[in-house]
């Protein structure tokens, strides 16, 4: 690798100059992200401006079979940007303008390091928005090669729905664009969906198209408490098949709510809890709220947001549900499984899983997408501690088999990265092979991003 | 290929008994469809019942290299169907089993045989339906191979959307499954949406999951007469950013109101005219269609349905304009174009076009599914008479290049066939070598539905 990293580094010095970056700080800093894995270092990190150079940087890789890792945001969970082969990082945040906004078709198309919060600003002027809202700062590239979806993904779908098309710059350096403006097409293969949630191990995306929605007018907030999840999630059953018109429904467990009382300093009902936003017209979402009032007999306490300050207010303490997580152990970032099963299936799922981290030391505070089936424990464990850490793994293990086993997938919307590679040989059986002939056949000298999804 | 033929119909003779059927009147019927283009039949038809039989069969035809050609119900208006190399038909239509309907999570399971129309009529106790509403009497298999959609997809999405995982038969007989009974994943390529409007080209789908909806507990029809095609766009561009509960939103313009005038006897005022069926509670309806009445003050009339027998007559009158557009030329059957631009240039598209089609003796009604940008020309040209059926190929060649001008694409429903295959090469320009490599990679002997998509 050495003998071939040399040469390419004198090439890529002359092509891109002082954006050709080695130190120490910028290696570590691309090699980390947000992942609980141990970093792993690119050798060299550029950082470009256009698609033309992430060709020229690419063709360049391929002509010395040097690997590639794209690298947006950083936010990554699951070693995404991580580079276990050593190579180069393409920092594409640069990469941050916004191309065209088509007001009337409800479309724009961006730069990949375009982050969600920089769009839905430059939009606010236009009354249309873009939905997808993960927790994270991340770029539409990034989000786009995950997969990602959001709180809203049960009303607007993830990324998977709501990309129109791509530009991908394959691994020989060759630019193709993907899909077209059109909603729909029956024009041959969907290589739009393809790329989306690939990982930057079939190609780098460097623009994104995306559908946009009206801001609606209206919006209702309410929380509600329940004895059990069974409860809880029942209700949510019966809100789905009524149509309603649900922005976000999400669900925290006990242990969660106790979290969040002690890090906000509130005063919540410690049982599990949904928080539900409608949106729409006025008179649909009061209607809605009333019919979702009247479906959750079981709940012990009803709140509805009385102004827009207490929507708000309602809504941060989910937002910080993750920092509330974190604050049972100071010091301790943990793993946070990301599975998705059938949602009848949802309460089996975790009270099964409740039973097992019974059984260890972890703290384990589930907060999820209730809508959508997916859920996210945070476990808790210090990594210095071999048992802590064997438990961890074993949780996050046995979660995953159950979820499996259940028909759901190991991830949700974080994406395999190096951290759920193991286990997609159990979710696709011999589907994997065919995963495998197509990375071969896009990228036969898997220089992009090797290691991520599946070994070669 | 005759050498190849003999030896693998007597395996097949041996495995199939006279599910084996070889008389010109099966195979012609097979090789036809509802395609304008000539008949291609295949050398032999073989009625399936089962996921392990498609195996057997694919992995004879690829151990003696003969083509394979899924059919469903016949119904695909590309060519999808025909045999241009021969070989075997596989007749999936028997495989029309309901395997699993899941209430609690709105999903269901079905062979690829079940029709959509079977689907309903099985779901009618449970409160759910599906919504993907083309036109044909198609199957769940068909529909998902072609990326199909209809009347509803400007609400729910088209089968891209609504297809949860499938059962694929590889063309060496591997039986694959992919996706999951999870609402998301970031769990690898989406091997679902690259097999969804693949056309039998890479791998012939025998089982189908599907999202499912509840329905919903009122909807209320109106339709919308305007002076000019712009007027018409116009008001639904703007209640497409509304976010009203749009359910269907359909558009027809001043031949195709003569058309269905003369063929249904009915008195309708002869200018571009939208469907618009709202869904919902009782409130939202009211509410959205009075906001959508407000909008449309360009309209010459607006005429809401008054009771649910008069709305039914209103889409009667939209789902029978294609018999009342071949009735303006009896005994002709027409090429039925299907591009679908941004919505913004709808009106230039059609406008431009209906240009072009008056410089010819061609009719041509119009009909379309607006809220998507996607409509539909039928070309009734006298296939004897070679001016008009060069007129008539000149008229879609023209207008698929201006739609793929506009950022759209020359098939929105239809799929690509043999019939689109010329305009491949325009519309995704180096991508297409993408999808070609991974044709190649996946099916590297050609079996699969050869000729289809685009030549070897």
């Amino acid at each position: 690798m050495t003998d071939r990293l040399t040469p390419l580094l004198n090439v890529l010095k002359g092509e891109f100059g002082d954006r050709l970056l080695t130190s120490y700080a910028v290696r570590e800093q691309h090699g980390s992200g947000e992942s609980h894995l141990p970093p792993a270092l690119p050798d060299a990190v550029v950082m470009v401006r256009s698609t033309q150079e992430v060709s020229t940087l690419l063709k360049a890789c391929s002509d010395h079979r040097v690997p590639v890792i794209p690298f947006g945001a950083g936010s990554s969970v699951e070693g995404q940007i991580h580079a276990p082969f050593g190579g180069i990082s393409i920092d594409l945040s640069a990469m941050d303008e916004i191309l065209s906004v088509n007001e009337e078709d409800m479309d724009c198309s961006v730069q990949c390091g375009v982050t969600r919060q920089t769009l839905n600003e430059y939009l606010r002027a236009t009354g249309l928005f873009f939905p997808v809202d993960l927790g994270a700062h991340a770029t539409l590239g990034g989000m786009a090669a995950t997969r990602a979806s959001g709180t809203t993904t049960v009303r607007y779908g993830s990324m998977r729905n709501l990309v129109l098309g791509l530009t991908v710059v394959m691994p020989d350096g060759e630019i193709i664009k993907t899909g077209s403006r059109a909603r729909k097409s029956s024009a041959g293969y969907d290589l739009t969906r393809m790329f989306v949630g690939s990982e930057g191990t079939l190609g780098i995306i460097t623009e994104v198209s995306l559908r946009l929605f009206g801001i609606p007018e209206t919006s209702q907030t309410a929380m509600c408490s329940f004895e059990t999840l069974e409860d809880a999630t029942q209700t949510v059953v019966m809100a789905m098949q009524c149509g309603l018109a649900l922005n976000r429904i999400e669900l925290a467990d006990i242990l969660q709510m106790q979290a969040i009382n002690s890090y906000s300093k509130s005063d919540l009902p410690e049982s599990p809890t949904i928080w539900i936003e409608m949106t729409g017209s006025s008179v649909a979402v009061q209607h809605d709220m009333e019919v979702f009032e009247g479906l959750a007999e079981t709940a012990l306490r009803f709140e509805p947001a009385t102004t827009a300050e207490d929507a708000a207010r309602l809504w941060r303490l989910r937002h910080d549900a993750v920092y509330a997580s974190r604050a049972l152990r100071p010091g301790i970032k943990g793993i946070s499984t990301d599975v998705c099963v059938p949602i009848s299936q949802l309460p089996g799922c975790i009270n099964t899983i409740q039973d097992v981290i019974a059984k260890t030391t972890i703290l384990a505070p589930l907060i999820g997408h209730v809508g959508d089936g997916n859920f996210h424990l945070v476990l808790l464990y210090d990594p210095q501690d071999p048992d802590e850490a064997r438990d961890a793994q074993m949780i996050s293990k046995e979660l995953v088999e159950m979820a499996q086993s259940m028909g759901g997938t190991c991830t949700g919307e974080h994406g395999v990265g190096l951290g759920k590679k193991a286990y997609l040989p159990a979710e696709h059986g011999p589907a994997l092979g065919v995963m495998r002939r197509i990375k071969h056949a896009l990228d036969p000298l898997n220089i992009m991003n090797p290691g991520k999804i599946f070994d070669d």
